[in-house]
């Protein structure tokens, strides 16, 4: 049973609650179904803060003009294995699986490819068009820059975004290995929810506005940072800082779309940059072949020995993994704050008989 | 001046040493100056770890007959822009120079190329060929697998290597990006500095053989473990975790030389592989502005708020760039055993008049 305010809704109901929320705003039929896959396959896997919990931030960058509602798309420059695009500021999701089945495409006769687009805006779970290559027997990886949210090691100001890269390999009777990961230590989500519980921070996820680390959600939003993933100089969390800007280069540099410091912090309102890139698995060894290792490769490690307490290793995707078969089969629960939202957005745009 | 038992050398002198060596084992000129270049670079960029400090495993292991010592390569498939390559056991650095120039010809025709290698051996400093891709105004990459040192999340048995990641990336007045980290909080060098001097490491670095955290650098060897970037769960370590198997997959699996778990710990006994991966620039935007764009991102880096107590931001590479400049022009200061290694190793192999 959901608790009080609390929501409980299948992926299905709220996949078409999100269409027809877009499609009154007049975001085309099929540009609105895509948006809401990428959203609801992130609530689905347990990713909740890119999930429809976003929705609103969609709805009110679409009424402000910041978002195309009819996407407009230009390839920019092709090579037979890189190409840059244009989002034309058109919705993330739009761009991004355009983009990436592009990517998909050229590296079915190059063998693998890359491209970078420019003037897009925030595509949801960077996982989505990384898996994108699995049904092909490829290796999707996918990458976006962001908002500003981190400061860079002996930094005291946020300037890098949490900036995520995600790799999806196919594997064969085991699932296949899914990352998806923010370049900093914890994603700014996690200090919303301890700032609305009142609860304290982990030690060494974030600085406040002179740079010292800080347990105290307040300070991260009061002109503080996150951490980048390694925390401090001492723990090696320039090697997170680092990663954070080569995802920077390769998604906003690389585009010309610019590079974190210089997104706006309004959500929606800067263009943004992404990176995908394909590699065709048969251009260089059997599938069959790849697989099987891919598989000894995932039981090895579940296999290996356990920590004293621990009775089990995951590998990357796997949590997420059942979280889906869970949800599926009952449904997506949402927060109180969320379901209102949801409730309040659709008596505003004349959605109704879908939310239960 | 050097203190007692350290050896102060020039990088010529300390190239010219390590060619005259190899030689005298039957390795061609050639690919023994491609070994040296490779040990050499790291010592004067200050990677100390990977520098002639290790030039007597390549000795031992060529001894042995673990590596090949007149290179034999192979192309086994190839396709515009991916190739899989066999090192057939030979030197890694000849291997690696080879795959990586191979990879930048091939993106030169199709704008970007990945190459995935088998059957090669330890290929010193990952940087040294992500650097290649700079002269050719490309964005270079490269990384390897290697002998397990570290432990995934939960885990309390090493089955994964430091495995690094490097990326080279071009800039106009600033100098180049150059990131080069292992996937692991700390490389196992610095385990090794801590038990000779008889200091504890830093918290979360490292675990026993019962998974527990320690700062006991004994307890690595007896059975422990690095831990991945990040540290432990608490603190994300799984997301190094993650990127470790990421190098896995793509330098191991994809070539199927295999996983980092399989890797023998005797040096230079297993193959282990590598990936490479180049993108040309003007096949995406023209040069200059991408240059231009860079260096505009690495001031605003560089001049962004510090920390208090701070007065510098650094980007990648840019301490190695220094050490560089210091050590060229003040030679490369070598520690006592290092020093009595190359003095015994040059007797033994009747290499004299080089060393200081």
């Amino acid at each position: 049973m959901a608790n009080a305010g609390e929501m409980r809704i299948s992926a299905e109901a709220l996949t078409r609650f999100t269409v027809e929320a877009l499609k009154k705003l007049d975001v085309p039929d099929d540009e609105a179904k895509m948006v809401a896959d990428v959203l609801v396959l992130a609530d689905l896997r347990g990713v909740d803060s890119h999930g429809v919990a976003r929705l609103n931030n969609y709805v009110e960058a679409i009424e402000k003009g910041y978002i195309v509602r009819k996407a407009q798309l230009k390839v920019l420059s092709e090579w037979p294995a890189i190409a840059r695009l244009d989002g034309c500021n058109s919705l993330g999701q739009v761009v991004g699986i355009w983009a990436m089945k592009r990517c998909l495409d050229m590296a079915e006769k190059a063998g693998s490819a890359c491209v970078t687009v420019t003037n897009s805006r925030h595509y949801g779970i960077a996982g989505y068009y990384a898996m994108m290559a699995l049904e092909r027997d490829m290796i999707g990886i996918s990458m976006t820059n962001s908002r500003p949210w981190v400061a860079p090691t002996f930094g005291s100001k946020a300037i890098l975004g949490t900036n995520p890269i995600a790799m999806a390999v196919p594997a064969g009777k085991e699932r296949p290995w899914v990352l998806d990961m923010a370049t900093s230590t914890i994603p700014i989500g996690k200090v919303e929810v301890a700032q609305r519980l009142g609860k304290p921070l982990r030690e060494g996820v974030a600085i406040d506005s002179s740079g010292q680390v800080t347990r105290d959600p307040d300070a991260v939003y009061k002109g503080g940072a996150l951490l980048p993933l390694g925390g401090t100089a001492e723990t090696a969390g320039y090697k997170g800082y680092d990663l954070s800007v080569l995802v920077d280069i390769l998604s906003g540099v690389l585009s010309a779309a610019s590079y974190s410091a210089n997104i706006s912090n309004v959500w929606g309102l800067s263009p943004i940059g992404h990176f995908f890139m394909a590699v065709r698995i048969d251009a260089v060894r059997p599938v069959d072949e790849f697989k099987a290792m891919m598989d000894q490769m995932i039981r090895d490690l579940k296999e290996s020995p356990k920590a004293v307490g621990q009775d089990r290793i995951l590998v990357a995707g796997e949590p997420e993994f059942e979280t889906e078969a869970i949800r599926r089969r009952e449904g997506i629960v949402l927060p109180p704050k969320v379901a209102q939202t949801l409730r309040d957005m659709g008596q505003r745009l004349g959605v109704s008989g879908i939310l239960p």
